[in-house]
């Protein structure tokens, strides 16, 4: 299994908290998102993925884009590993949704194409970017500690008392926050379920500073 | 089952669909995004899904936000009826891929609240709103172009002769990238699936022209 992927993406930093739950080996293969003017955008990256986005999984002749794509598969394909997602239908929904919130509602207005875009083509000004980053987190987070702090389903984690798909891919968002200087004052579930999970061995191995390619 | 959504709602248009080709009975209760300073942000509804985002799906017990956990859902929980996801993992991981490069690289950008960010927030023209729009929606469909184009995967739909997930992301994004007059010349694959997709019954019943609510 191969991995690819930058150490600072939150898309393959949730597939690395992924594989590590599983106890899953891969090997790591770094894509620069700002050498060589983006190493996606470069040829032989497109030849892997046509949407130049990272991260990308393969295993054996299987090619997959897309986080919680690779993340489902691994959960599909590893039956035997540490489960990602609860039992009932209900309980799985709700991880599912909670995930899917930060992945499709939170994550995709803040990657580095985004922000690039503002500054470079709508001369949007540092601040004004910054300002754009802290609103969406911040409505983003105003949601997510209400559903946490609200629901008897939240545990130790987001669902229960054991990780699930739904905090892999919070402790990503989390970590973003924090490199923009979000004050997580008003999130104190958000906060303490993030520093549950990064008690765990398998969220301390996938965490950016501890990958190869840190900078 | 009761889904909370809104005609001329991407998120809600896929679900719609998704109900439609698993022949389950629904009763649809419009949300609407503009009135009242939009009824998705008004207590009664938050309280039904804290994030404030349609659509919101009901069934007993359960209720769920977000479009693909609805459908994971109903894929999970009504195993009778029509697949929307194929039988191997690999083409599972497929599918479910290009479902979520739509959901999370492309729709997320051009939804009602961030254009509205755009103009009220940051002082961007309309001119310039609209070049936003179409650069997200055109760098999304020149990959999905190339995916599909060059896939032996791909058949009459996204992924071989029946419609599946894929199917229900791709024909929502194609028809509100119409409402902003992309030019979808440059991606004949796109334009025959979805051209495919709305012969059937199940695509056409869930068009936001077809809703109650329709304006």
């Amino acid at each position: 299994m191969k991995l690819y992927g930058y150490y600072r993406s939150s898309a393959a930093y949730r597939v690395r908290i992924a594989l590590n739950l599983k106890g899953l080996e891969y090997e790591s293969v770094p894509v620069h998102l700002l050498k060589d003017g983006g190493q996606q955008l470069s040829h032989t990256y497109r030849e892997l993925n046509p949407t130049a986005l990272v991260p990308t999984f393969t295993d054996d002749n299987v090619s997959i884009g897309q986080s919680l794509a690779i993340i489902e598969y691994l959960e599909e394909a590893y039956p035997g590993t540490f489960p990602l997602l609860p039992d009932t239908y209900a309980a799985r929904a709700r991880v599912r949704s909670l995930a899917q919130f930060i992945a499709c509602d939170i994550h995709p207005l803040n990657n580095l194409r985004v922000l690039k875009y503002l500054t470079r083509n709508l001369g949007v000004s540092d601040e004004a970017k910054n300002e754009w980053y802290l609103h969406w987190v911040r409505e983003g987070f105003d949601s997510l500690e209400k559903i946490l702090a609200s629901s008897s389903q939240t545990g130790k984690f987001c669902h229960g008392d054991t990780p699930t798909l739904a905090d892999i891919c919070l402790v990503p968002q989390v970590a973003n926050a924090r490199r923009f200087n979000l004050d997580l004052t008003p999130y104190p579930s958000i906060v303490r379920i993030d520093a549950a999970c990064n008690k765990e061995e398998a969220f301390i191995k996938a965490a950016p500073a501890n990958q190869a390619d840190a900078e």
